[in-house]
């Protein structure tokens, strides 16, 4: 986990918010709707440097926020979510590198989605608020570079809907990055990852608490969001890494076979999805997880090109692909598809389908072969580019 | 699917019910509780020869029934459940077996379950009913078979849980059968199967309209039960049979991308989903789903043994063991340990990956070459045995 104290550890960092798009200067989205003001949150680690070329660009992934590294406060008692990989001798080196992570469009940790406010009413958006891409999330993140007057990217990381994001960034700027990485990730979601985000968001849906998104006053749609995600958490782990943390044990005190039919709470594995759920109801809109979801299944890197040679045929970064053994959701045939792609259209790429038992989620677990594989990667862009 | 006027159907049968443990004579259950009286539904097909050795039982999977094969009468849609399989000139051939399929205990389909009026109060057992075991289910079988007189068994077999109850049947009876078919099954539930199950009943009772199992008078845990379903139907179906299928199709007249926010119907796959749901609450009972899921979860045939191997030690029965390449939620995995084990004891096992994209349920597709494989299994004992 680390500590503040650490040597490694970035420390203290304080989230700053962007805004822009005030009206009437409205943004407008992949939808042709019109959204502003909009707000970004985004942290920042290390230095810019005066060549204004060390900047790595992160994204998260469905769940996460701006908050990538350190603490933002002595109190908090887990770092930011990849603070594993960012910091002063890490991968993402803050020593060397200029680090920005920003929250996505739609989401609800500081970021502008169904939860904030719409200023022409004065009552959260609900449903009122737009349909949100990927392309949305990263049209923001552009503009928060121009807004700290960076041009040229490092490199660009993320995994899962973070790497969808990258990809995206490569397509849409594909000279602005020396450098990629694209962590367990797909160029588009098949048809068993859209079922499985459409039964979460039919599980929030059907909650009666929903109210067709409007419950920002009242009962939240607790049961929906925690079953979704329960159902979630089981495809980012791996039947393997289940398992060996669980097994068949059984919650201490409990018999299998007793004459009381008790259905939810007798195998340990039961009580830790439950317990995922209601710790997930504390810190996530319901509405942001149909949004933000949604962009995920609608995201497909190919829409307006012929196909995916196409797509990836401007890209100037060097690309590193990493998918995970044990990844079920996000399979390794997946970042295959964009592995052969970019090496027929002649972009450097280096692909590794890195050993893990610990499913989707791999690229957050503290492996040193996986940081090593990091630093040596943007090692190799450094001693080309920088 | 089949006709009614087809050559290989077994054309209009009709469900026939058992009916034993009358009060005092309860039957005494795995937990210990007490049942009765107990009803059995159950069907058979082609006729028991003199000897009283040509009998194939048959046992379900998790939501099928007594009803395998033929009409129940002429205005049925679908025959039943297992109709390929069973009739004249099919695999399981009625011009040669006597073949019977009862509906397991806790069930909804006729046989003794929650639904069912506890006779000592005049109301549905709900969660009164006793917890039941996969033992319990073949417990109920076999006093089917001693009422109708049947000592020896010419083969048992089963996909799924219906696995499940052949791999108990043998364990419990070893000298009875002379061959098993133990098809998509596991010797145990693994953590991630636990998980699914367990999300799905959380799902259920998770319903207002549950109330703690007392909604016979009133509405029903409809949106549990189809969420339930909604998830478990796409561990039924492997990755390659959904994209074949659906693929990112979008229903026709939506688009991907518009401006108003359509949570879960935009893909074909997702109108597909809830259409399972939709269909599965007219026909399942919600309580069923929990005691059956459960037993599902507790079922681990090594309990009372020092392990796998002990607990096949006894077993008399040429095994054919099958699993299905794209089977993830019963993994290949699971049937090598029982197949290692088996041959370990010395016991005559034939096994097959069959190679299908079906997913779990591949051994309801029709598919010539599986028909083959259990006509030559069957064809294999009777050399042998009959």
């Amino acid at each position: 986990m680390g500590n503040i104290n650490d040597a490694g550890s970035i420390g203290i960092v304080k989230t700053k918010y962007f805004k822009f798009a005030e009206p009437p200067q409205e943004l407008i989205l992949s939808s042709g709707e019109k959204l502003g003001p909009i707000i970004v949150p985004y942290e920042t680690y290390g230095e810019l440097n005066k060549e204004k070329s060390n900047t790595i660009l992160i994204f998260h992934a469905l769940t996460g926020d701006a908050h990538a590294a350190g603490y933002n406060n002595p109190e908090e008692k887990k770092p930011g979510w990849w603070d594993l990989m960012i910091g002063p001798g890490k991968s993402f080196d803050t020593d060397k590198y200029f680090v920005i992570c920003s929250n996505v469009i739609g989401g609800c940790k500081g970021s502008t989605g169904p939860s904030s406010v719409d200023a022409r009413t004065g009552k959260p958006y609900g449903l009122t608020f737009p349909v949100i891409t990927i392309k949305d999330m990263i049209v923001l993140q552009k503009k928060l570079l121009d807004h700290l007057g960076i041009e040229t990217l490092f490199c660009v990381a993320g995994g899962s809907m973070g790497g969808m994001q990258a990809l995206q960034w490569l397509v849409s700027y594909p000279d602005m990055s020396k450098g990629a990485m694209l962590i367990a990730t797909s160029p588009t979601h098949t048809a068993q990852a859209i079922a499985f985000n459409s039964v979460w968001r039919y599980s929030i849906i059907q909650d009666p608490n929903w109210n067709n998104g409007n419950y920002y006053d009242t009962e939240k749609p607790d049961k929906g969001l925690s079953i979704a995600r329960m159902i979630g958490h089981i495809t980012y782990l791996s039947e393997e890494s289940m398992h060996e943390k669980f097994g068949r044990k059984i919650i201490s005190g409990k018999s299998a076979q007793s004459g009381i039919a008790d259905f939810t709470k007798e195998f340990e594995v039961e009580s830790y999805l439950q317990y995922q759920g209601e710790s997930f109801i504390k810190r996530f809109d319901a509405n942001s997880y149909l949004y933000i979801t949604k962009a995920i299944d609608d995201f497909n890197i190919t829409d307006g090109f012929e196909n995916l040679a196409d797509a990836l045929k401007d890209i100037k970064a060097k690309c590193f692909v990493i998918s995970f053994t044990s990844d079920w959701l996000y399979p390794q045939e997946q970042s295959i598809k964009i592995v052969k792609v970019l090496k027929i259209n002649g972009i450097e790429t280096t692909y590794t389908n890195f050993d893990s038992s610990y499913g989707h989620d791999s690229f957050l677990i503290d492996d040193v072969r996986l940081k090593n594989l990091f630093s040596g990667f943007l090692k190799s862009i450094k001693e080309q580019t920088l």
